[in-house]
């Protein structure tokens, strides 16, 4: 299970100014524990379904035996269109659990309408060898819908009799535009449940059968899932990972200044989940002026060499997250290779050397009194990610109450969205 | 040549709480363009050498006949090991010109000592046909050295008697721990400038050489560069795009509480600019509590869909850059394929839908008094790459002067490398 790491954000290492006493953080969380039960109290409402997903086996099954009907058709390229938390879930999960070089077939995530990039991955994959999977809850996303009209008309094309075969949709179980195709069209389809937002939404068929049709355990995911939803449940108060988690946010934020979050996993395989977190928690809490820390992607050791530079000795206003691995899942060696001057990197393994640059980073930057706290993590598996997305949701659903913003909107794309739309009508 | 927008930064458009008006800017630039005066002047300091790096045709001949005789090794992967400055710049550049599906030889960026990660691609690339780039200028950085020795013990496994062959150095001309090796073990090396920092490096070798070796047309980039340097020392004051981007976003953030700057450009390609800029920003800017704008990468239209929420609605406290393709590489267009609710997407070009997407974003952001400009890149190629490189970077180099910082250097990382130095001598 994940172990979550506060030390260095007590004011005791990084100073009253810049951190918070163990004392005011425990009443603070047990005075809100209040807010951890609404969660579980509302988990059949719009927005908090996200925690009863985990428990949909009907789901993995119906998936599990889709994937094996599939095997026949031998695809070698799963192309997903879609965008928002139908992209960055997947490709977050995806990034941790397959490896590029993997005889499976391939996962191309299609989020972007940029035509150099969709064109390069659509004029360069076999159109035979590859099933594509639409999703958007209201069929209307301008991005997918229009990745999806240059897909349809080249697979009619080539396959003027089946090209249905070469689809899936993703969407809701009755309305809208992809619903009403698939049923026109006889398109297979799966569902998205109706009371789950885009950014909740990896452990639903949006990240399950992508995922699950590029190789990855997705019964596993929805039981590290499980497993952190029972232990929020079970420990109360300062106990609690994710009202801890949030209290710490929440505070350094409106008292401290730390307008920030950075994530910095010390993991390649974990990078991607600072793209799906950014979205978790820029759409969720992003609502006014006064709401809305800014979230931050980085990855260690490399970023110590790009940001903490900044993170070190610029302005004191960022929480930092670290990711720890505890175990990779592959490690690398070597003996007496390197010359005396850098003899003390020589015997040494691979994971020691970026577990050191971790230990480095975080010590440098709580003496520079820098907030930080760590997230560990046992090995990069299903059942980890499973935990991590089921830990963030849980602690935006906390956020959203303690800055008292709706969670579960996102009322500030909208207008975008409408002059976009004028535009292209206009041409 | 690029073209820099700067009309929803003005205070007529975004009010004088979060804008700066026309006149005030004039008189800004009029009065700073002794700082641009400085940088030419100082061309062949230390630091300010970039400048001159544009000009030396020497090194890319020398890179491309490089090239002409690694032909017949036939190298199907070209895997560089740096990291910061040494991987960036050719990680923004290849992302940038040289397609995934290319036939070229691959460019593999080990740039973390992610024992997962180098291991997925050390284990699966066929060592015969790699050939590894070393990158450090001393020789001692631990990431790139201890990767190094992975290598290096795999290699005199496999070719004992001609591992050589397999190995490149881009290191410092005369001293470090990699010419000393080079030098005792006859590895061809090419050099990187001494008055050249990792940042600030990617025309040099440390950029061309894994570059031209994959495809790109690396005389291209510095005749980009020098296109942009002619018309910085030409256009002066006001009219001098660098320095108005940097007093721009100095009194953005100084007077104006915008202490993060936002890189959005709306393509795929462009996106790893943005890692590049976090860098050259972060490290050269971020020096003291009150010197130090964060910098945040985001990508249109795909962060539309995750942190436009909070751009529009949250927090009035950030710049965002735009960059804006005006004509793509390759365009993808469709006929009457969708249904009559989302019918004014048919008969489109995408090259249009991204367009129109990038338009309504940056008119949302403006009406809520979100500062924002926009830079338009006529098309993504090696010489628009080039003047993007020395835009910024001469852009650095005024901001150090404004916010009275040495540009060049970054103590802040110390700390940290000494502490994990000092676990891994106790390992």
């Amino acid at each position: 299970m994940l172990h979550l790491q506060f030390d260095n954000i007590s004011a005791k290492k990084v100073s009253l100014l810049h951190g918070i006493s163990e004392a005011r953080l425990r009443r603070f969380c047990e005075k809100n524990q209040t807010l951890v039960d609404t969660v579980f109290k509302s988990k059949t409402k719009a927005g908090y379904h996200f925690l009863a997903l985990p428990d949909a086996k009907s789901t993995v099954a119906k998936v599990k035996k889709f994937v094996a009907s599939q095997t026949k058709a031998g695809w070698k390229h799963i192309v997903l269109l879609g965008i928002g938390g139908s992209a960055l879930g997947p490709l977050a999960v995806r990034d941790a659990l397959i490896s590029p070089f993997a005889k499976t077939a391939k996962l191309h995530v299609l989020d972007n309408v940029d035509p150099a990039f969709a064109s390069d991955v659509l004029d360069n994959i076999p159109l035979a060898k590859t099933l594509f999977i639409v999703i958007s809850k209201s069929g209307t996303t301008t991005e997918p819908m229009a990745l999806y009209a240059v897909v349809k008309e080249r697979l009619q094309k080539k396959f003027p009799k089946d090209y249905q075969k070469h689809l899936v949709f993703v969407t809701d179980p009755k309305n809208g535009l992809l619903r009403e195709i698939a049923k026109a069209e006889n398109i297979i389809t799966f569902d998205i449940p109706p009371k789950i937002g885009g950014r909740f939404s990896v452990l639903t068929n949006v990240g399950l059968l992508p995922c699950a049709l590029a190789g990855v355990d997705i019964g596993g995911l929805l039981k590290g899932a499980r497993m952190m939803r029972e232990s929020l449940k079970k420990n109360k108060g300062f106990y609690n990972v994710a009202l801890k988690l949030a209290a710490v946010q929440f505070l350094l934020d409106q008292k401290k200044g730390k307008s920030m979050t950075v994530l910095m996993p010390y993991s390649n395989h974990l990078f991607r989940i600072g793209d799906w977190y950014r979205q978790l928690l820029a759409e969720s809490i992003g609502k006014n002026r006064w709401s809305g820390p800014t979230p931050i992607n980085a990855l260690g050791t490399t970023d110590q060499h790009s940001q903490l530079q900044l993170y070190n000795d610029g302005p004191n206003n960022k929480l930092i997250i670290f990711m720890r691995v505890l175990k990779p899942a592959k490690d690398l060696k070597w003996g007496n290779v390197l010359p005396d001057e850098i003899g003390f990197l020589n015997h040494k393994k691979m994971s020691q050397v970026i577990d050191a640059a971790y230990q480095g980073t975080s010590q440098a930057l709580t003496k520079h009194k820098r907030p930080n706290l760590t997230i560990e993590v046992p090995k990069v598996d299903a059942a980890s990610l499973g935990a991590l997305f089921m830990l963030f949701e849980f602690e935006i659903a906390l956020l959203g109450q303690l800055y008292k913003v709706n969670a579960f909107d996102q009322p500030g794309v909208e207008h975008s969205k409408k002059i976009t739309k004028k535009l292209l009508m206009n041409l």
